[in-house]
């Protein structure tokens, strides 16, 4: 397999964590003209041994065909994975994961994401992760989970955070959700009308479920959340963007921690 | 001009902002099919006296022709607006808005946006504007300022808050943000290494800059603010989304006033 990365976000966080890793096998870099930021990735790759090739800008836009009118803007870099990478690495086995968890006394956070399928706030929403401390997102069950166009897109919006947030793809919500709660984890369902996130003292085991901006948390899954959590807010329209009211519950829950 | 807005929440608070103004000239509703949410714009617009006409859904494909990507899928209706509708239409005059702005009493937030000019970023911005009570917002001097595809998706992704945030486009930030402090507002820059936001006591003029992802706020606007406000972050990325990082400020500014 091999995988298109454009965006110098996603291209630095991408060598960065390979670097960290030490694993470059299969990373190549194509570069058609050198300003700061390219030039500040190719020192990285350089150094971690990462093979940096000059092309010709059509060279470029040879590579970056097929995929999203976002991604093929390449901004003169491209980075080719070639072999098993995958552009959402960090994938954990659940319950794995949920029985090391029920035993650990670390604070944790999880995020689970209710039919939030929109790869450009999966993706945003991944950032926030990594920015405010979650310890496991539990990402829907897409239709094409090995859709690698989506995959890209989910990469580049997250700029470079899916290579770190540890997640798992659940193909039955509900039953992760039960998980959850035995393993002693608070469940709180972000909607309208619950409790004030402000006034929300969040456990060490906090998990936080987010619907889609449509049609909210599914009903069996927010009958089983312990507490209803709403962000206050005034204004005309009914909701905030997913990914800010997601960076928002966040934001509160690390802030608390600190 | 003739204006063709899709997506359920744009479309929504469109009608919404039209039946509580009165203005319904020159708007028209097609749809192809009545989903629960087409259902409930239909009942809205109806009632308020907006032409709506069941057409095939090819028809509102070719309605759509020359949207971007994502507002071409219109999931069965599109609203039309015949006449001189800007979708961002709340504009006011900056410099009558800060006279009466420097002389009132009232409780008043600014937001700046310094070189954020994605027009995805821009809606989803406006919509935590009118979410967190925001006065006005500043946008950028853009190269196409009547660039109808961009207002249409800034339109789109603010889920109608563009119809309602006052907002003004400012040639010149720097004598902007000059007559904002002059009018008593005390000017936060949004960057890595200031005051973090938990620790700060937001007065009752605040005025907050953001500036864009890859190159921050402007060295001179930046010599302009009176502090520099971070959001308390871990992990392995170097920043939030843009809107994220904004939803997270405007969400502690608006806090602080409950």
């Amino acid at each position: 397999m091999k995988q298109i990365i454009t965006g110098f976000h996603a291209i630095e966080e991408k060598v960065r964590s390979a670097c960290d890793s030490g694993v470059i096998d299969g990373l190549s870099l194509s570069y058609s003209k050198i300003g700061p930021r390219v030039k500040k990735i190719l020192d990285v790759a350089r150094t971690a041994g990462i093979p940096c090739s000059q092309v010709d800008g059509k060279n470029l836009d040879f590579l970056v065909q097929g995929l999203s009118e976002v991604a093929r803007d390449h901004r003169g870099i491209v980075l080719c994975a070639e072999g098993d990478f995958d552009s959402v690495q960090n994938e954990v086995n659940f319950d794995t994961w949920i029985a090391e968890a029920s035993i650990s006394q670390k604070k944790s956070t999880i995020l689970v994401l209710d039919s939030i399928t929109d790869p450009h706030n999966v993706g945003a929403i991944l950032r926030s992760c990594d920015q405010f401390g979650v310890s496991l997102a539990i990402l829907p069950n897409r239709n094409s989970v090995n859709n690698v166009n989506e995959n890209e897109i989910i990469a580049r919006s997250s700029a470079g955070a899916s290579s770190y947030v540890p997640y798992c793809v659940a193909k039955n919500l509900n039953r992760a959700v039960q998980k959850i709660k035995e393993a002693g984890f608070w469940v709180y369902g972000a909607d309208a009308g619950g409790q004030s996130v402000q006034n929300i003292t969040f456990p060490e085991k906090t998990c936080i479920i987010m619907g889609s901006e449509g049609t909210g948390i599914s009903r069996l899954l927010e009958e089983q959340c312990d507490s209803i959590v709403s962000i206050p807010t005034c204004g005309k329209i009914d909701s905030l963007n997913v990914s800010v009211a997601t960076g928002v519950l966040l934001y509160e829950v690390y802030r608390q921690s600190l």
